[in-house]
Parts: C-alpha cells; structure tokens; sequence
C-alpha cells in the first residue's frame, strides 16, 4: 500500500484528547482546537480499531460531526442517537469510555454498538438500521410533553439529535417516523449523513434523488448557513431578515422531498468542514424554529485513512489490522463459511434452473448473493434495507411462478414478519428463506442473534422448516428449498466457519419432513464405530433389537435440530464412556416434524434429549407437544435444551454456547 | 335522512351488468355504455352490501376507477392488486362473483377481501394495508424475466396494476416499493386513490403533501392528458410531439414527490370522470414507457350515495341496512365491547396518571383511542398505518420516562416484531401493548386472526404477557400495565363484547405471574356451587384434602388463558355430571407462568387441560415445558387445546372456534 500515511503509534500525553473525559470538557476548546481534536480522535480510533478489529470506515466518516455535535450540544442532556450505532466509535472515545476500547465486541467489554445500559450518553441502542428518528421523536415528543405538564420549569428543554445514514433512509420505517415527525411540532434535528455507502453502495430511488440533490448545488457555507438562518432566528430577528434571506432561499434551492415532507432541510454540509457544521449546528441550537429539521452532511466512509479510503467496502468491518499498511490479519484458513456455502450452492442450482431468483436487503455481501449477482445479475435483486418490500415484492415473484430465494439474517426478518405471514403464508406461496445468522452470533451481541425465527416461523400453517447441520447438509437444503413448490420453506444457519465437512458434488433434494440418524452406539459394550464417524442410516430405520429396548440398559437418544450436532455427537462419546447407549439424530426439519423418527427414538431409548439454536417455543416445543399429544412420555423421558430467556451479551461465540448451556457437558448433565 | 334518493329495489333484467360475466365483456361497450354500466355497478352493490352488512364507502369510491381499468386492460392476464382488498366489492361483482355477493364474509361465503384462491381475477391476495406495491413489482419483474427468457415470444406482455389509497401510502413498506420500483426499468402502474380518507382521516406528511399537490392544480382533462403523453407515446411518435408536450408539462406541474421518486406522474385524474379515466388508462396501456407509472386519482370514498357521503366514516364498514335511508341495523344491545372496555379504563388511568400515552397506527376508531383522544388530545398519537414506527416511537417515550400504551391488533403487531424485539425487549424498556383481537375474529377471516401473538412474543425475553378472560379482567390488566414500569408487558384481548362481567369501579392491579382458581368442584359427590358462579378464590391456595389427591377419583384441572374461560367452566359442568371433580383456573399469564398455581393444580388431579385462542408454541407449550422440566408429568397428564395448524376462514366466531376444536364439548373430549 504505497500511499500509506505515517500514524503516530500512540498519542501524544499532553494532547487535546487526553483534557477530554467527557464532552463537557469540550466547551473549553476553541474551534481550532475541536478541529486538532478532531485529527487526534481519527488516529486514536485507527490505533483502537487496528488492535481490535471491528467497524472502522463508518466510525471514520463521522469523527468531525461527532466532535461538531458534543461541541455545541449538552450530551447528555441533550439526546444524541446514532443510527444503526457501528458508526458511534469515536463517540464512545468522547464520552468516557476511550479507556474501555481495547476491550470492544469481547466478552464483558463494550458493545460494537450504543447501548443504554453502557452510557448515558447512549439514550437510545441501537443496532438494525432506521430506528433513530422514531426514538428521537418519541424523546422530543416526551420533552414538549414534559415542559406542558410543567415538570422542567427550571431548565431549558433539551434537544434530540437523531444521526441517520443515507442507505438507513431506504427502509419504510425511516419513512414512517419522518411522515410523522413531519406534522409534529415537536422540535428535532436529524442529521442525514450521506456517505453515498452503507455497508454496500444504497439502491433506489432515495439514493439517487440524494445523489440528484448533492451534485445540484455547491456544499453551503457558513455565509449561506447564515442567510438560510434568518427564517429560523427568534422572532424579532425573522421579521427584519426576511426579504434577505428570501434572495438566498432561491439560490440555495428550495422544494427538496425533505421540505415536501415537512422538514426544514439545511444543506448540503461538508460533513468534514468544521467551519460549516460548528455555526450550522450552533444556529439551530439557538434558534427557536418549531418542527423537525434535516441538515444533509456529505461525508466519505473511510475519511482520513487512506487504506480505507481506497478500499472497495471502506474498511467497512475490519479484523486487526497493521495501522501503517492498512493490512488485515488473515484468519486461519478453514473451512468455507455457511454464507458462501449457501451463495455457491445457490448458484449451482441457479445455472439448473432459470426460475431461481435471488433477493437481498442490502446485505449482498454478508448473504453471499454478490457472487450469486455477478454469475446472475438479472436475477439478483437489492432492494434496499426493506425487508418487508423484499418479502412481499418475492411473493409477488412465486405467485407468478418463479422460485425466488430471500436471503435474509434471522434477526432481520423479524423485519418482515407480517409478510411472511399474511402475503406468504396466508397465501401458500412458495418463497424461499435463506436465514443466514442462526443462533447465537458472537462479536455483535444480542441484537443480531437469531433465536427467535424457529418460534416465529414455527407457529404458522403451510411453512417448511429447516436447520443445516454442517455444510454439506445446507447445499442439500438449498437444492431442496430450491424444489420445493408446494408452499413456503426456510432453512437457517449459523455465522461463521463450517464444520469442514465435505461438500456434495450437487445438493440432493431431502424429503420433507424427514430427519436421520446420524450414530449409535453398537450393540456390544465396546463401540464398534467412533461417535466421530457420521455415516447417515436411514432416518425410519427399526431398531429391531430386544436390547435396545428403552426398558433395558440406560439408553439416551438426542436429536438435534441444527449445528448442535457436533456437541451432541462430543456428547454421545462422554456419555458412552458412562456405558449409556446413545442415538445422535440429525432432525433436519422442525416443520413437518419426523414423526417416525421421534417414536422410533422414543421407543427406543429411556431419555430423549432435543438441542437447538434457538429460543423456546421451537422445535423442543414441538416434539414435545408431539411426544405428550402421542402418549410417548410415559416410556421416553424428554429434555429439551434451548437458548435461555435472557438477551446474552457479546461474547466469542463458543463461550456464548457455553454461558447458554447448549455444549456436549450440558447435554451429559441432563442424565444426571 | 331527508336527502336519501330512490333506489331501484333491484337491478333491471336487461341491465348491461346482466351482460358483464367476465371483464372480457365490457369490451363490446361504448364509453357511454360504461357510464352506465358504473350506476348500474353502484347501485348492485348497495343494494348487495345492504343485504349483507360489511364495507361499503370504499367500494362505492371505486365503481369508476373498476369499471375503467377492467374495460381498458385484459384482466386476468393483466394483473389487477387492489390494496387492502376491502374496496374490491365492484370489483367481484365485475368478475364472476355477483351471484356470490349475498354470501360475502359469511361462512363457506365470499371473502371480504381480494383471495388468490377466490379468483383468477385476484393475482394477490389483501387484507393488511400497503402491500400492493411490492406485490405488483415482483409480478412486473417476473413478467419481465419470463420475456427475457423467450417463453412468452407468442403474446404480447401483461401489464400489473396496484390500486393503492393515499391511506396506505404511509406505510413505510409503501415507501420501500416506491423506493424500489423508482430504479427498476419494469412497466408498473400505480394508481393513487385518494380520498383523503381511509378508516380514518389519513394523517401525517404525505397526506398534507396529496393535499397541497391536488389543490394546487385543477384536474387533468382528455386533453391535457393527451399533451401529456406524448412523453410516453411510442418512440417514433415521441419526437415530433415534445415540443407540445414540454409546454404542458410546465402548466401541468412537474418535480412531485412522485417524480422525485422515479415515478412518471400523471394527476390529478377526476376518479369518478370516465371521460377522463378512460383515455388516460388507454394512453398508458399503449405507451411504450419503461419503469413506473403513478396516476393520482381523486375520489370520494361513499360517492354517489347520499347517506354514506354525509356521514362521517362514510359508511365504511357497516351493518345490514335500509337502502332508502341509509340506516343500519341495530345489534342487541349487550355487553360492552372490549374495545370500549379498553379505551374508557386506559382513560381511567390516564386522568390519574398523567404520564399514559396512547399510541395507534390508523385505527383510532378500531382501537377505541379515538375516545381517548376526545379526552386527551395531547397524550394521543395516531401516526398513520406506521406499526414500526409507532413501536419505536413508543420506545423513545418509554426512555424518557412516559407510559405508552401502544394499542395495535395482534395481527398488525406482526408489522413491528423486529421493533418489539430491537427497540422495545432489549432494551427491557416499558411500552404497554394493547393487543386487540387476539383470537379468531370471524367475518375478517384468516388475515386478520390473531393467532399467533403469544407464540411471537412469548419467547421473548423480559416480556410479561396477559390475556383477558373477560371485560372485568381486562380493566385490571390495564390498571396491571399501568403500574409496571420494570419492562415490556403485553395484554391480549378478542374482537367483539365482552362476557356481561361486571366492570370495577377502578382496575386492580393483579399481581405479575399470578393466576386465579375460578371454580373449583365441591368436595363431596353433590356440588354446593354451580360452575355458573364465578367467586375467585386465591390462586396459592394449597388445597388440603386428602380427597383431593390425583390418584384419588378421577379429577381434571381446566388452566384457560383468555377468554376460552367461559367455556371451560361449561366443560366443569359436563365433566361433574359424569362425576369427574373440576378445577378451573384463569392463568391470566402466559409470562412468567404461574408456577405455584401449576404444581398445585398437577398435585391434585389427573390431567391438566391448558386452552387458549392462539397457535402451537403459545402458553399450552409453555405450561408443558415447566411441567416436563419439574417432573410434574409423572403424576399429572397435559392436554394442550390451541388453535389448530391452519388459517381458518372467515366464519362466525363460534363456528370457527368449535371448528377449531376450542369449544367446552372439545375439553371434555380430552378426558375420554
């Protein structure tokens, strides 16, 4: 990377950052010193970020609105919420938790995200994308109701900042929150930062409208900012300034969609010029204008570092990186990742057949589907972060007759769950859904676990539901959601890394509805084959010995529903050891259960243990509904090993499994 | 009514919609044949809708508009998706389904919205609002993949219209199709009824922005339309024409919200002017414009009968009624609805507590808020059909200290899950959720069932969940969530009136996971109380007879969760007089389970029947996991009535609960 700057290793001890433990401290700071701190703040995020990896493009992009902001706002009492919050680094550094980021996204350490029990200068968390100026006005709208029921005479009201990014804004609910907020009088200020980039390039109409906007019109000045001002001074001052500020108005363009929506919009902004955001955002302090403003700040994702400027994703998300060079460390090389073992399997069955369709809400990078959009680019669709469209708009697609494949996290399909009922379900249309992130997700905590989908997707008529349990098993499903038109069906998988089994040459289409057998334990008391060795029997095998019976020796079958299977194979090994007879079953659906299976295990074996990746009112529930419904308890104990009803914290993914109670040791526990 | 005009008590047998079967049909008619073919329309359908009860304004809104565009595109091959789908009266009557109409949302009868499995001439199905966007582009996009790929060489391509009100175009997902669509080079067209009307007044941004838009010019005529379309008129055509066309273009207004969007607008159109609509629809079928096309209609919701145009929800959804007056039929005078129950003790408690918001998505009717609005109209927020944004809205609220309650339907709940779960659960913040019509809803059928609620948010984290089992139940679970600040809590309740329970005079506030004996068998064989008489007793009692012991007699334990209450203790009745002995508890939780009141109820009978009106994975699965984790099933059988795996039809609500198998004869079939 010849371009690489020079970065200081460590800064300086006397400098402006280090006078700065909470934004308080900042009102001492002229404006050029903001503007070093500024400088001080992006190198001592790069240092931070370079140590621990994480989001450093969009951190960089706001280091001068974020010291702009706690300039010349009251954090906390005025209400900063940052969108989607991967973007709130450098606020973390100035309010008071610099100290803490070397510990970011760890166990215990602080989150990639805002989160109100972190700070007080997070009043709202965040995570999915788009919430802000819903939060924000609900806070504004609590301020003007506070002042009204004569709680705060005492104080002057506070302001609410909601920072939202460009791509946040194509989702309904940006849209939602802004149709409302734009009636209110409420006072509330949004700071629309176009970075032209969320964590891929924006689509739609929006972006292009922003980008329309932008290039129509030189960033404003603070002279300008001045001028547009007058209309939004105190009163006396309006009056006298109007006939001047109307010239201006004209030049600086009127009538933006901001404005038909009833903002008063400011700009556009170098987001990176302190000497236009510090008076800009200084003069809607002050001003007394009623109503939801827009100041439009055009920023760059990567701002300031070269490395990240100059790579394609702005070093959207980063490993640990060398700070001169820009370079990444590189991950072992193992085996290929669920998400690009689903987009290659998804491409294979694509070149067999032309019907399959590919959507994505703005995550074609995190789902794989950019390799799919390269091989297939009329058959790939971004639609922006709108999953609810995105569902709906493949619905559209299989009433017509094509097979089209949402590939959606399970976390943000929450997003889009009443169209996953009322246009998919209700109507039986045959709509695929790739749930990439199953389970628990490591690094980014609790808002991007997927436990709910298998509850959520559980309770409703005509779905199909599947968990892979290594690789192998997600390219089958792929091919089988890929042949299946009789109704909905979605099948879910983990992040991260495979279990290094080998992928099948072509996925084979499963029967629905059907689990299989994936060990047990030999007849003789000394096993014949290694719980290790995973040769699938048939799943409707009968066990067709008198020693197997569940009335004989201690006998246990478990049947796992998704990448459990591994500890529950670990876990056949250590329960052998306690000469307990062991059954591992690979469920593979969850809807329609196996019931075949269940009863030949249940009949078979003294205890029936369920684990799954997911959270109660899941595939355990069913099988035990089914088990008590069938009268198979009175002769099979049942344990069902589930995610537990917390939100877990952030954590290395292997410990999360531990803290939840879902490892090989937990299952040996429910025998004794 | 002393404006009511005649009617014609039926249609002439000679009357041209005698001669409309099919769509297909009104080709042989004139333009004025078409005028008279819509009366002729309108008054089939109030005289229709007058037999039957159900929606009438926004039916008789659309009697052009329908007429129009089935006389100028070929439906079905061209895709017709009208929004919401209530308006669609004409449309059925246009499309086969005229000699149906008088089975409209009666059992085994005709939906009362578009079905795909109804008619070939409803390509999507509608209930909930703003989908029709999204819809009609994955049907456009299919289109065009199938051209594309040279299967449809031999005909010329379908066109697909949405039909979507300015009501609707609040949502966001509304937004996120524009947003979509406005990119795409598919041939849509969406047409914009506005009747500045939908349930209720729309409310927000984009409604003022209609308004505006539609004042500011006069509608567009044959004429002008005709300039207009010169930009759209096939290619070769195109050219001569622009110079004409530019000059109109500055007199009809250009740089709409819509064009900023992507979208070719056309408007306004008078909706109800045949003369206008016909040549503006045939332009567009025959232009050759790639992308969308947005026409903005001017209608009046109610139009051409008297009684609905002067009231003030112009008749939406209405009882049988009197065609001359436009007067309704009463209903027996009963008990009060739980709607009512609802809004009058949420008033109750907002007069002492002066933190307690209301919040609703558009239905300030439906959800009884309008009431509270009367009472406190600073305090109540309608934010247009908006369920996301309401929820985090509400979130933002809660942060700072207020009491929302958000009353939105169980099944629009499913529009904000992810808000429920992201900005709401997570964060452990108290939003009330007043879920209404939780249950089977009868004449609105499978899409607006509330069904699964329990299941979506029971395996959520830190909620606390409460159903009603009658009017009196649900007054204290208000009084309840008032009073809980520690987090989410959520209370269900069914469409429709209440049991007669008396009310209180103020709501108790009921203890968190605490249920209640409602009934219990006398000890000896003869009962000295009748199951009738309803006397609480405390839900910790520890019942000390010996008798009473599950092995003694035979001996059930009825835990109902909601309103199956009633027939639980008609299932006692039955059960005594076979001399079973009979508890009935109302579990009034679902989250966290009454634990206590469970293990007594499992020591002291055989067999357990949980019931409630909600899918698998609900309370019934969640009383069965606590069971099976204590090891209470040795001892006492489960049984777990819930709503069956299907979407039930529309039906009364009694037929489709015994067809749901939740009836008392369906508890008492449990125990032989």
């Amino acid at each position: 990377m010849k371009q690489a700057p020079k970065h200081n290793p460590a800064p300086q001890p006397d400098s402006l950052l280090d006078r700065v433990h909470v934004p308080a401290d900042m009102k001492a700071l002229s404006d050029a010193e903001l503007k070093i701190l500024a400088e001080e703040l992006r190198r001592d995020m790069i240092q931070s970020v370079s140590k621990t990896g994480g989001h450093l493009g969009a951190g960089l992009g706001v280091v001068e609105l974020t010291v702009a902001i706690h300039a010349v706002f009251d954090t906390p009492a005025d209400k900063l919420i940052w969108d989607v919050g991967h973007q709130a680094y450098p606020h973390k550094i100035l309010t008071g938790r610099r100290r803490q980021m070397h510990t970011l996204r760890q166990g215990g350490g602080l989150s990639g995200f805002t989160k109100r029990s972190e700070s007080e200068y997070d009043p709202f968390g965040a995570a999915h994308s788009s919430t802000s100026i819903s939060a924000a006005l609900g806070m504004a709208v609590a301020r003007d109701l506070n002042q009204k029921q004569n709680h705060q005479v005492t104080r002057s009201p506070n302001h609410v900042i909601a920072v939202i990014g460009d791509g946040a804004m194509s989702a309904g609910m940006a849209y939602e929150a802004m149709n409302n907020a734009g009636t209110l009088k409420s006072r509330l200020i949004v700071i629309l930062n176009d970075n032209d980039m969320s964590i891929a390039p924006p689509v739609g109409a929006m972006s292009r409208y922003l980008t329309k906007l932008v290039s129509s019109q030189p960033y404003m000045n603070a002279r300008q900012a001045g001028k547009k001002f007058t209309e939004i001074l105190p009163a006396p001052l309006r009056h006298a300034a109007k006939r001047a500020e109307e010239a201006a108005r004209v030049a600086l363009g009127t009538g933006t969609l901001f404005e038909e929506m009833g903002f008063y919009y400011i700009g556009p902004v170098d987001g990176h010029n302190l000497d236009a955001l510090l008076p800009i955002l200084r003069n809607i302090r002050d001003s007394d204008h009623e109503g939801p403003v827009l100041i439009h700040a055009i920023t760059q994702k990567g701002k300031g570092y070269l490395p990240a400027e100059n790579s394609s994703d702005k070093m959207h998300g980063v490993k640990k990186f060398d700070v001169v060079t820009g370079e990444q460390a590189k991950g072992k090389i193992g085996a290929p990742t669920y998400t690009k073992v689903f987009a290659q399997s998804l491409i294979a069955e694509a070149k067999r057949d032309e019907k399959i369709i590919a959507i994505t809400a703005a995550m074609p990078d995190g789902t794989g589907l950019d390799l799919f959009s390269y091989e297939f680019p009329d058959r790939a669709f971004d639609v922006g972060i709108a999953e609810q469209h995105a569902v709906t708009f493949a619905a559209g697609l299989a009433a017509e007759g094509f097979k089209p494949f949402c590939a959606i996290y399970s976390t943000f399909l929450q997003r889009a769950y009443d169209q996953v009922v009322h246009d998919v379900a209700i109507q039986n249309l045959p709509v695929r859904f790739a749930l990439d992130r199953a389970g628990l997700v490591g690094a980014d905590g609790q808002t991007h676990a997927g436990s709910f989908d298998i509850a959520y997707l559980g309770c409703l008529p005509n779905f199909v539901l599947m968990a892979a349990s290594d690789e192998a098993e997600l390219a089958h499903m792929v091919a089988t959601a890929a042949a299946h038109d009789a109704g909905p069906i979605a099948f879910r998988y983990p992040r991260g890394e495979g279990t290094g089994a080998g992928l099948p040459a072509q996925g084979e289409i499963l029967e629905i509805g059907k689990g299989r057998i994936v060990y047990e334990s030999p007849l003789s008391s000394s096993p014949r084959r290694k719980p290790g060795s995973m040769e699938p029997t048939s799943a409707n095998v009968e066990m067709d010995s008198g020693l197997r019976r569940n009335d004989s020796v201690e006998s246990v079958a478990i049947l796992s529903y998704g990448t459990r299977l591994s500890e529950s194979l670990k876990a056949a090994k250590l329960l052998e050891e306690k000469n307990i007879r062991v059954t591992v079953a690979d469920a593979r659906f969850a809807k329609p259960l196996d019931e075949s299976l269940i009863r030949t295990l249940a009949a078979n074996h003294a205890t029936l243990i369920t684990i799954e990746e997911g959270s109660i009112g899941g595939f355990g529930a069913f099988v035990l509904d089914f088990m008590n419904r069938e009268g198979l308890l009175a002769h099979c104990r049942v344990k069902n090993l589930y995610l537990p009803d917390i939100f877990q914290d952030h954590d290395d993914p292997a410990r999360q499994y531990e803290t939840a109670g879902l490892t090989a040791r937990d299952i040996v526990k429910m025998i004794y």
